[in-house]
């Protein structure tokens, strides 16, 4: 289980809500509140939209409340749209390979979850990614598998369509050949433009996910950043949100399983 | 605060202490049961005697848990005396540099505590350094000034009253100039041939220190390694342990404060 | 294009060959003589044989020769059979996961080549890794790929017969989907009792390799020592050798490209 | 020795410089063309004016060409006063304490050259830093020493000679202690607003140090990052220049020894 959030508004510095808040996303890598993990310090990640059309990265492996160049990036650095990511292994190896958000062209993708079983179905997962993203399989999680699986599903047309049937195909995998929990999913996804965040279990237990609006903009966070309760917003199980140019529209987030093991 | 633990008898893996236990000392790096810092994530390390008169070194500024190289070697080394250390930051940075144990010619030294207002005094500090030790000052806690100091003090000849000295002198410092606490101290020290460890505070609260017998040695650790607390002794505070051949020796550890803040 | 150095003989401790040489392997890591690629600092690896019966492993992504703990664990640590690398990327990442040698149960694995076009038929060649090894792929180059079709192909009873048929496996994708140069390869793998090299190459430029016999043991070498360039004996392009028991057996290694291209 | 540039006109995206051109500071981390150590891969760093007051830093101890962080960072972000530096150690150890560019407040400075005797030496060296600024001293290198001594010269009212006072003050104390060179200086140094450059040497063996014009601001560099020798104009040994809103001015830069020795 990790933590994340991500920021859509007017420009703003990345310390703002990766340091600054009560339960800042760096406070997360220490304690966070909701979910099994409570210590999130297996590497971290950033990645932000700046001028130029795909993002900029910048990842460590280092606890996020111990790394000097973090801090200094996020007191420096704003944006219009970026997404922040703190994680916990669930198995494989501390490594910026294995450090989201992942990218490809202008996108970025983070996740908090799992899929059961995840080292028996890897090499089925691996070939699963379009030949023509596999140069950009850095690492070896899950995670990275289902971005570029959703890729090949279309993602830059159909973007929370190509999500769910990316997961849908990986749950139908890990039903086959993997263990339970087949699959928990949050995640947060962005072209530069838009926004997506969805939430997803095969059971009860899907990863925690909110969203909240701010004054210039809307944060959408593994976990309350403050005490303000009323003012976060949990996205329900089998949702996805679309955030574009201020707008939250909602939409449906099931992945498409029986197609999926047909296929 | 930090935690560490050390172990002096016959040929040990390092891994049947630091990591097999149920209260080993990579789980006390997630999750250390006394002390006020449960994460002791910034950075570990390791000493042992091998068949060189100096000890070797391992250290790295990766949480234990997640260090792979630090598994291999602890499954594969083993040793007569060791040292091992998992380390909270109080302040300085993350780095290797700052990683306990230290070391000097056949010494080595590690500790857990703090001397109140470190960073108001530690020019003056480095400035008690013996000037040929000064070349071995490496990073920037004030753990590894007391050590430096304390070879200053005759820890060659007097390992019990030199590291009194040393802190008794750091403890002034930290009157004239600094803030409460003055000291606190735990630490593990050694030659090679004997292990040392000793417990001391300028207030009540100082820093946890036990010691167990076992079959074949003597283990010495910042907190019980297991559930069978019949079998650990707490180190009274102002008291220090010398182990040699088996054997354990008691001795007061009273820094003298008053000739230090003369001298 | 790599270094890498083996021993195999009476204990030896690993600075008098990895630091202490004239053109040691730490040195071949900033200025190597023979090769395309003098700097070889994207990481480093060992492998060594303690009397537990899988290798231990201690790898790092810095330049070899700016590692402290390299040099203390060199200085300190002797083994009858060792394996040194050290590293210039083709492309993948720098990487711990991507740092020779790789392992897998009781042996040990390194490279010095390349397969062209890598990672054009990178996902084909994670396809031919056996699934029970797949687990053990940690990292995304073509020599661990290499490795792990080689333990696939019977590496346990057919030590370079195996070894051969993976890089025939391998020279024949790239010859169906890559780029040349095909094949070029070196390398070294033990199981801890016998310590096996090969030379071979799609074209006429294979890695070097050498080999020398001094008063207690074996050395095997991407390059010479020393200047006593009579006493290294360069291994041929199309040959394996073996050494166990202080005795060096030549074996042909010709990988079997027809039959690999009908499978 | 290690090479440096910096970039002071319109906003610039740092890739321009720092990865793009042939003779770029990443290109010159593997194969420097002036100065004796051709590899400078002891770490790396930036510093850039951003809209915040202080400038803000990146530093990582790998080799320049391989960190991923660095590339990203470099190919998003501009600013219109920046810093860069990669590391050939002298000695200390490979840190993100111990890499340029070093900062306090609004100030950032970075360094080639060295002091004889530095380890000798050191002890003092951090004596004369001023108590208010020994806080900031994180790493060990004489060049964070320089300028910290510089901070307490008065770098703020007179950047220039402040900067000439602290180097001689740190050659007087190497030559009183120390071993020849005494000092070898090239640096560079910046408020925000100015940018200031400044060569000089105890001996005849100053490290190199350009400046160029282009169209739209003025490089200052170790050495010239293209072929077109005629643009670049060598700094002469014992001058500063100062370069602000456009415009270049130059002074004398010849530390008071004689003053500082009596001091």
């Amino acid at each position: 289980m990790c933590r994340f959030l991500a920021w859509a508004g007017a420009p703003r510095y990345f310390d703002e809500l990766v340091l600054n808040q009560e339960q800042s996303l760096v406070e997360q890598s220490r304690n966070a509140m909701i979910g099994k993990t409570p210590i999130n310090a297996d590497g971290f990640g950033l990645a932000w939209y700046s001028e130029r059309e795909s993002p900029c990265f910048y990842k460590d492996t280092n606890p996020a409340w111990s790394d000097a160049n973090l801090r200094q990036l996020a007191h420096h650095t704003r944006s219009r749209l970026f997404l922040a990511h703190v994680r916990a292994s669930t198995g494989t190896a501390t490594s910026r390979n294995n450090c989201h958000p992942f990218g490809h062209k202008r996108w970025s993708f983070m996740h908090n979850g799992q899929a059961g079983g995840h080292e028996r179905i890897r090499q089925e997962l691996d070939g699963m990614i379009p030949p023509e993203c596999y140069e950009h399989r850095l690492g070896a999680t899950e995670s990275e598998a289902i971005f570029l699986i959703a890729l090949g599903e279309g993602l830059d047309t159909d973007p929370i369509g190509a999500m769910a049937r990316a997961v849908g195909r990986v749950e139908a995998l890990s039903r086959r050949r993997g263990v339970s929990p087949f699959m928990r999913f949050a995640a947060c996804w962005s072209d530069g433009q838009r926004l997506f965040a969805a939430r997803y279990a095969s059971d009860e237990f899907a990863p925690s996910l909110f969203h909240r609006r701010c004054a210039h903009g809307i944060i959408v966070s593994s976990e309350p950043l403050d005490d303000e309760q009323k003012k976060w917003v949990e996205v329900p199980t089998g949702e996805a949100i679309e955030i574009n140019d201020g707008q939250i529209s909602h939409h449906r987030f099931v992945p498409p399983l029986e197609e999926a093991v047909a296929a």
